[in-house]
């Protein structure tokens, strides 16, 4: 399982029933948060996301509309009687602002936040992995320090080809030996080569996360065929001036950046509170790249549905 | 006009679709926020309560559940282009609190923000007023410093008597000075005392909020014969310890506390997050104090509706 929750498409002001920004992405049965504007943990219950299983949080940057939920979905983890340590990737300046916060609300959390500033790692570096999955920054320019994060699956295991294993009238108990790549011998001393009955992975996905960036070519090395990709798409291009000003982007340009990308699909949000209908965003990045998205709140993406 | 609507009726944790505390009191044209939870400026929009008509904030105490929805709705109302000062009444750690969020979100308000350190005023003492109506501190005993509020008419006019005017012959040009307390002498010689067209004023209306304290009579003198009151009631009476523990009450205690101060009305709100039903805490609090009713989002209530 590979899928991304939207659970907040707005920008700076919450606005028509539009969050602030914060998705959750699943892999497997792990759970990360990225970004958490305010409101979110309102969201997890809202969407029925388990607050409680998240493995990791990824904030992108410090502007309220992407941090502003996190103190108190924090706490409220501490209520719910978590142990676990949590890791939070975000920039460093993080770290003050909840001890601030944690100081002054006399607030003691139960489990321990592992904190790693993103100031610490070069764009495209591995910034968090499990043994299936890893996460990287991405370079966005904004007017704060800001970074994306790729999430993607590396080390994906050769498909076992079972009927090939049945017609080879090998004993099932040797299959996940076989899986595991090795070669074997079987009891009636015919040696089976690991590569005779497996067949090649599927192709990684991946997932880039791009929020809040302006239009900016120096992103596409890092996110080259990401399978997709959410790009920010604050204003339309007609408010191409007023992005440049704010270091946001337009739908055509998170759309051109997607194309430039070979992204197999893209999904655009952070949107303005000016856009009440959202579909005139959409046409104009579809008009770019047609395999585009709303992220609206409370949408489940399957990667592996594009597959 | 003197209503109160609520915003947030939940705890330490929104649950069941609840959110954490925040109400609004609008008194004539004026709408003062009370607490300010986690999600309130969206809250504002769920419920058509304009944020930019903000006329002042008050914050009981720092727990997280009744401030954290603060800097994102002051950042709303600056990109609400906002111009107006704002006064704030909190505890002072609050500016520390605020000053350290805006300084690393580089968050600039276009706006000035009066900020009154509460622990400036005794409980009793005038901490707000307009001509018409006053508000008071009120001493709430909790975990961190904590001060309720009580939103009082004063210097009620007193009622002009038409009918009677009418009965008198007196030109309608003359009402507005009678209205005033003025005596007048009428061209054809007759003199009028504005004492024989005024009426008695209406009993001033008052509206305590008191979240969250522990069970206090301490409480009482302050808030004798309210009109309404707006008490905590975090527990059921099964849960007393857990109470006295976290210096919350049941809602039996806040009936309690309405009965012993002779309010006319009681609202119980601030609920724990175990209770899905609320109507248990209602039936609870009915049983000592009839004229209760929950907080629930959304809800408004009328204080002239009581007279």
């Amino acid at each position: 399982m590979f899928k991304v929750k939207i659970l907040g498409s707005s920008s700076a002001t919450p606005a028509f029933s539009r969050n602030p920004s914060a998705q959750v992405v699943t892999y497997n049965d792990r759970h990360y948060l990225v970004d958490c504007g305010e409101g979110t943990q309102i969201q997890f219950q809202r969407y029925n996301v388990k607050l409680a299983r998240l493995d990791g949080i990824f904030i992108s940057h410090l502007h309220g509309d992407h941090v502003l939920g996190l103190p108190g979905l924090l706490s409220s983890l501490s209520i719910f009687e978590r142990e676990k340590p949590l890791p939070v990737y975000a920039p460093g300046g993080l770290v003050e602002m909840l001890k601030t916060f944690f100081r002054i609300s006399e607030t003691y959390l139960k489990y321990e936040v592992e904190f790693f500033p993103m100031e610490d790692f070069q764009p495209g570096d591995i910034v968090f992995s499990t043994d299936k999955l890893r996460v990287k920054a991405l370079p966005l320019t904004h007017r704060a320090f800001c970074r994306g994060f790729l999430f993607e699956e590396y080390n994906k295991r050769r498909k076992f080809d079972f009927f090939k294993a049945k017609a080879l009238e090998i004993p099932n108990e040797y299959f996940h030996l076989l899986k595991q790549e090795n070669d074997i011998t079987l009891p009636d001393g015919r040696r089976i080569q690991a590569d005779e009955v497996l067949m090649d992975a599927d192709a990684p996905l991946s997932f880039a996360y791009c929020s809040d960036t302006r239009y900016e070519e120096k992103l596409l090395p890092f996110i080259q065929n990401v399978s997709m990709l959410y790009h920010e798409a604050t204003f339309m291009e007609d408010m191409q001036k007023r992005a440049r000003e704010t270091q946001h982007s337009t739908a055509r340009e998170a759309a051109s950046i997607a194309l430039q990308a070979g992204a197999k699909r893209l999904i655009i949000g952070h949107f303005s509170a000016r856009y009440r209908d959202l579909n005139p965003l959409l046409e104009e990045a579809r008009a770019v790249f047609p395999d585009t998205e709303l992220a609206t709140e409370g949408t489940e993406f399957d990667l592996r549905a594009n597959v």
